[in-house]
């Protein structure tokens, strides 16, 4: 659906800015980049997932032709670090706790003198009892894996609104119900890896793939033990992130201390062997008890949920995603009464963390097949009472977030036309079945510190070159083309005329970088007030040289005449920029631009306040066939109508849907590893299945008619979106092919099979 | 002498902030610089001095292997570019008019391809008249350079001040010579060189060692037939300039030829012998006739100066450089009645252009030695008659330079004072003399549009780390410190908190870059009202903290306290820096400063106006000794005192002072290469004598006691200074030992020896 808009950059389908880097091999990754006497840093991790470090003798490594440091812990400043929890060593110390852990690291001249000194460092161990699930980890006399934690617990989060026992008692259907979401693991393509180039002042610069390079700073800093402003991080160029590179890894921390031990710049690239198993952290799986009930007209009366969840051995954002998914979801629906406990809980295994969806996406899959169940109970079309429910425009939640713009309503209805849910509905065969599923999700969210926002700075330099300052950096989702479109709009000027810096902590501007669906609103938001800062700059001589009114003044297409008069006496952005620094006491334009989302931090205890700025919505129904079988499930059809205020840029909005849908379907269907005692089996890329092109269901998509007043142009965020209520669709849909309610992820065709050969031996069930 | 300052940073004996990746070897000059698949460029130089260019045939040279482009004039935009006259192509079109003059230019994959290939292109020529001395380029019928300059005439300059025919018959001495200055090559350590990076989307980004990379953007643009905005230049660290870096040559055009049609980035660096054939340009040499009336006291009454300075084939900053010396000496000395007329000439030579010093050293060359001769007519010590009519504050100069801060007088006596100028004056010995000079320059000079500015921002970030953004760069004079020691100074935080950027045409501030001894002066002002800008932000908030008025604070080693109560309740800068930041719309602490200099730019006909906003001055006295047998020249002291304000950091300074007199020697004695037809006979470092420390004189300086207004904490420019007056005080000082005047640089033994003879066989003249 082609929405006609007034402007003239934005809206428009505009290859990505950094297209022609990409496509030719010239865009550096971290990879690519040679600095002179450059050593190769390699990492001993242990094979144990819990153990005492008796000894490690380096003798043998340090001994190897072309080392030039072998560092244990014990070379270390022992501080710990962490985004929220410090709880993590740089190089394990005393004990490690997980299967790849970092024990010792080792720089060196060559890969090979690196690989040989790796063999030769020698780590006594004594093996202690590990824990591995986090409902027995919770457990009296459960494995401790921190002294602080003693029963294993890193978070607690316990709110009720409302009276959900009230509210169940007054329902018509109580359903209860538990579900399990799975490890997922974002896999960017470009493994996690730095360059640490230590300075004679004592400063490191660092080369990295981070998403977030000015949060990344203090962490480094705080595990390397240095001040933070001895620490200068370049983002280089980033093949995905998808929240795990959110930086929750020691990898860059190593690298520093190499360089900072040998005075050379050392680099590590993670194996894939290594990214799987210590690198961007999978999604926190968790168990959900989840109790709603309903009027019998489908009112929405309370909802209870009990959680738990898995962080795995150290904590980084698993804190923040385990409180998303314990609340966030009643942004979608209207609810009055609303309960909620969840529990974060430390294993043996590789630490969880963000990924895109956060908590929602488990949130989902317990909470939207509940309430299929509910509506299968009362006799209700599922998608009427999505409908019912939705969230509207001036939505308070029972947490505090005040909805602005929602086209939630629009989203389910366009769906139901797209996807024709009524005929098929209507038309039903065996084994055939349709589901759909709502979300919301946030554009940034008030995370760190009392502040959810973003600087930029514009320039129009005297040669008429718009550059945007800005310190949020791309990952690859397209960030700096929305940011150089939204500059390009401000200004008037053609995209090509706006180019955009990379984020460097020492001359970029403080910027939180990419999570929370946060940069085209809040980063979007800054941009545009630079731009429209630098524009009144130029407004204001132009006034003198045409001799007019600044506020009567229009720019297009670079020229600046007055408007409604485009024939009349004119001069261009160029010339007026030029003749503003050129000139006695000449300045230079330069706007500067700060936007704060008018939001709350929320109080760990009350977790009560607007998180984000801006929600976005979504609808997606599917259809599926159920071979009895086998339990296969094919995706016949699948439509998702999106909500993200107005599109910035299509090309860039439909790959987002598309690449969530992707990770979706994985979430699904297919993604995780065997894992035994702590220990990946087979970590790579054969045998964790991400879906490749032929796994991909037909795929429609549209986005709503939308208006954020709070947003740049009106956009809001649309990155994780998608990823949320994939998977609950899906199962839904199979419930209605089949009769068969699966409750964990992920959904193998064994599962569903096994669920079909049950459903018949038990019929009544 | 240690003068006690008010400052905790300014004036202090700082160690450069770049000295680290000096010493270590860490700092990347462009040769240090390594692109993915960059290619060796390498450039194919006439041996004729005047040719017309009847064929290039490179097919051979394209068929050797590895060899990726080979381009001539008919590859490029045949666009002339040039600082002001643009007369110079990126490779020769149709003629050549000087030996080592760009011809064809081969990109390789190797060093031995791209040299193979050069020795393969022909090119046959067609020998043209040439002409090698200006003055008889100026006569009819001489060979014609360009069409457009018939009598190869580039610029003419004819002013008259006052009457100065009827100031001489009102003299009671007048004196007439011709002096003739030299070729000297600034011959900085590192050669020029640059790397030219390609982008996708057409733009290039050229790594180079400019002086002045905003200034070089619109020439490289120009002659690549591109607009500015597709080029971006990075200044890499420069091994010293010296003016010769200030961009007038084709190294980084050719490269972005080059880079434009392999699609690769493209290197090249200069070899000794290019940067001498054709790399930073010579000093501009002149014949100056001088002709200076004076009463018996010593009172200036006119001075008549006509001067033929020797252009080279092609302008580029020649035509300031023959302004200056036509003129800037009269900022000197109180003159009343002056009359220049100048001609700046094309010959068959290396184009000649900017060098430390510009056009002073070859106007003082001849004016202090036509003060001397005439102080010796008048029976008058020269330092009482250079005393008697030096500049004051107050002054202005017959072509309207305004002067504000002096302290001539003071430089001069205190000159007197430590070189003991009265003693060595009653104590004459044979062959044994003294001399004495002074000399003015400027701090910036309105030059570039009307604008003699600079641009800076200086951001305090989160953690407290002052950043100064500016594009000014830093060629090995220590800017960098400079203007880093003026935020920290404005900020009240210790210099190891302050941070400065490298200049980047992108993300950098417009900044004319380094020439004109401007950067202290007119970019330091720029800094420090951005830093106090910063400042100001910061007070702001901390007035709210602190509960007082943001008027009543003050900021030392990062605290920040009730003025005059430092034991009260205080913050420190960092904190406020987090806290303007991290709360409900929370602010970036960024300040801007801009600061033009009061100056106005020079009519081309009328050359009258204050051209910079602040003069130094210096007085230089020298004692020597002269071998008569050989005509060997001994230096046994030299002393002199510059005024150039507050002196920010003491190393640099003396540095500069150091520096200059170093170059100054050279010119006098040693510098220059024998030429024969436009040819340099053995162009390299074993030929072309820079002195050596042996050859260096024991030198004792100081700086005066002296505090410029309009400057940052009183300071104004430095080093060209040291290096106008050095060759004339040695002059004068042979004269007071054996009685012979020299005319022409360098003052080589055997000329002394010869006009020895010449004495000694004519007494009488």
């Amino acid at each position: 659906m082609a929405v006609a808009t007034p402007f003239s950059v934005i809206g428009k389908r505009i290859p990505r800015v950094d297209a022609g880097e990409k496509v030719t091999g010239m865009g550096q990754y971290v990879a690519d980049v040679r600095l002179p006497g450059m050593l190769v840093g390699r990492i001993v991790r242990t094979p144990y997932a819990h153990a005492r470090i008796v000894r490690i003798d380096t003798s043998r490594a340090r001994r190897v032709p072309g080392v030039r440091a072998v560092l244990t812990a014990d070379d270390t400043a022992k501080k710990r670090w962490g985004a929220w929890i410090a709880d993590q060593y740089a190089l394990a110390y005393q004990k490690v706790r997980y299967v790849g852990e970092e024990v010792a690291a080792v720089a060196a001249l060559t890969e090979e003198a690196a690989e040989e000194a790796l063999s030769l460092i020698e780590v006594e161990y004594e093996e202690l009892p590990a824990v591995f699930d986090p409902v027995e980890a919770m457990q009296p006399g459960a494995p401790v894996l921190h002294d602080e934690y003693p029963n294993n617990v890193a978070l607690t989060i316990d709110v009720e609104r409302g009276d959900v026992e009230a509210a169940f008692a007054a329902s018509d259907v109580v359903v209860e119900e538990t579900f399990q979401s799975a490890l997922q693991w974002p896999a960017p393509i470009e493994t996690i890896g730095s360059i640490s180039e230590p300075h004679p002042d004592g400063r490191l610069t660092i080369y990295m793939n981070t998403q977030t390079p000015f949060m990344a700073r203090p962490r480094i800093a705080t595990a390397l033990g240095v001040r933070e402003t001895d620490i200068r991080i370049i983002q280089t160029f980033v093949g995905g992130g998808f929240g795990g590179k959110s930086q929750d890894d020691n990898n860059a921390i190593v690298s520093g201390l190499l360089a900072l031990k040998t005075g050379k710049p050392v680099r590590i690239i993670n194996s894939r062997e290594e990214d799987f198993m210590a690198g961007p952290r999978p999604r926190v799986p968790m168990k959900i008890r989840v109790k709603i009930g309903l009027k019998a007209d489908g009112t929405l009366m309370g909802k209870q949920l009990y959680t738990v969840a898995d962080n795995g051995a150290y904590c980084a954002k698993a804190s923040a995603v385990t409180g998303v998914a314990a609340l966030r979801h009643d942004t979608t629906y209207k609810w009055q009464n609303v309960k909620s406990q969840a529990f974060l809980v430390y294993t043996n295994k590789a630490p969880t963390g963000a990924f895109r969806g956060f908590g929602n996406p488990s949130a989902s899959w317990a909470v939207e097949q509940a309430l299929d169940i509910a509506a299968e109970q009362l006799g209700l079309d599922p998608l009427e009472l999505m409908r019912k429910n939705a969230c509207e425009p001036g939505y308070l939640s029972p947490h505090g977030n005040r909805v602005t713009s929602c086209e939630l309503r629009q989203c389910i209805d366009r769906t139901a036309e797209l996807f024709g849910w009524e005929e098929k509905r209507r038309n039903r065969r065996p084994y055939r079945g349709i589901g759909a599923t709502a979300s919301s999700h946030v554009s940034g969210k008030r995370h760190f510190g009392d502040w959810d926002g973003s600087v930029a700075m514009v320039k129009v330099d005297e040669a008429g070159q718009v550059t945007v300052l800005s310190g949020e950096g791309e990952i690859g989702q397209a960030a700096t083309t929305v940011l150089s479109q939204i500059a390009a709009e401000t200004l008037g000027v053609p995209l090509e005329d706006v180019k955009i810096s990379r984020a460097d902590t020492d001359v970029g501007l403080f910027a939180q970088g990419a999570y929370a669906s946060r940069l085209t609103y809040v980063a979007g938001n800054a941009v545009a007030r630079a731009a429209a800062n630098a524009r009144d700059q130029l407004l204001a001589l132009a006034a003198d040289l045409l001799e007019a009114r600044a506020g009567d003044l229009e720019i297009k297409d670079e020229r600046i005449f007055v408007r409604g008069a485009p024939e009349s006496k004119s001069t261009t952005v160029a010339e007026v920029a030029r003749k503003t620094l050129f000139r006695r006491n000449g300045t230079a334009v330069i706007g500067k631009g700060e936007f704060d989302s008018d939001t709350e931090s929320h109080d760990p205890k009350l977790r009560y306040g607007n998180e984000s700025g801006a929600y976005n919505f979504s609808c997606h129904a599917v259809e599926v066939e159920v071979d009895p079988d086998t339990g296969q499930v094919k995706v016949l059809d699948y439509v998702t109508v999106s909500d993200c205020g107005t599109v910035i840029n299509p090309i860039g909005a439909e790959g987002q849907v598309e690449g969530a849908l992707a990770q979706g379907v994985g979430y699904t269907f297919s993604e995780g590893f065997l894992i035994d005692e702590g220990r990946l089996l087979s970590p790579n890329f054969g045998d964790y299945k991400i879906p490749t092109v032929a796994d991909m269901p037909p795929l429609r998509h549209e986005f709503a008619e939308s208006y954020e007043p709070t947003g740049p142009f009106g956009a809001k965020g649309l990155g994780e979106l998608g990823m949320d209520p994939v998977a609950p669709a899906i199962a839904n849909a199979i419930f209605d092919a089949c009769g068969v309610r699966i409750h964990e992820l992920p959904i193998t065709a064994e599962k569903v099979w096994r669920a079909l050969q049950e459903k018949k031996a038990h019929p009544g069930e």
